[in-house]
């Protein structure tokens, strides 16, 4: 993947998850006990400059009470036409 | 999160991309060129030993014509509930 599709992507990401954990109200650090992960590492990722691991992406979406995997699992072998 | 829950995760993940790659019917060669990542690299992921990153989990998925990241944004922000 091209360097700038993959900022995008990342800077996409990042964003998705500081909208659902304002949605959530609450801290980056609250997101990151929550998630087991470091509140530097939540920080990084909401400015896209991580590029997250699938195990790390679950975390995060457990923190955030929301269900990526089983997301993953109903539409991710869904057609993109 | 535990190692466990860890291997199950992978393991998931790496069904869900076989069964998807079976359905479109290509080799994990054809896969791995379409996703611009290694075969041996296809194969791991399949066999769940593999922990990817957000770049080739996307990669893969548009080897495999499927839309992960419009579903992360149209979906990965609700409630699990």
């Amino acid at each position: 993947m091209e360097k700038e599709l993959e900022q995008d992507l990342k800077a996409r990401f990042g964003r998705a998850i500081r909208r659902r954990r304002r949605e959530l109200d609450i801290s980056q650090e609250v997101l990151a006990e929550r998630a087991d992960l470091h509140r530097t590492y939540v920080s990084d990722i909401e400015q896209g400059s991580r590029n997250p691991s699938l195990v790390n992406i679950v975390q995060l979406a457990m923190g955030l009470e929301i269900t990526v995997v089983r997301r993953f699992e109903e539409y991710g072998v869904e057609d993109s036409g």
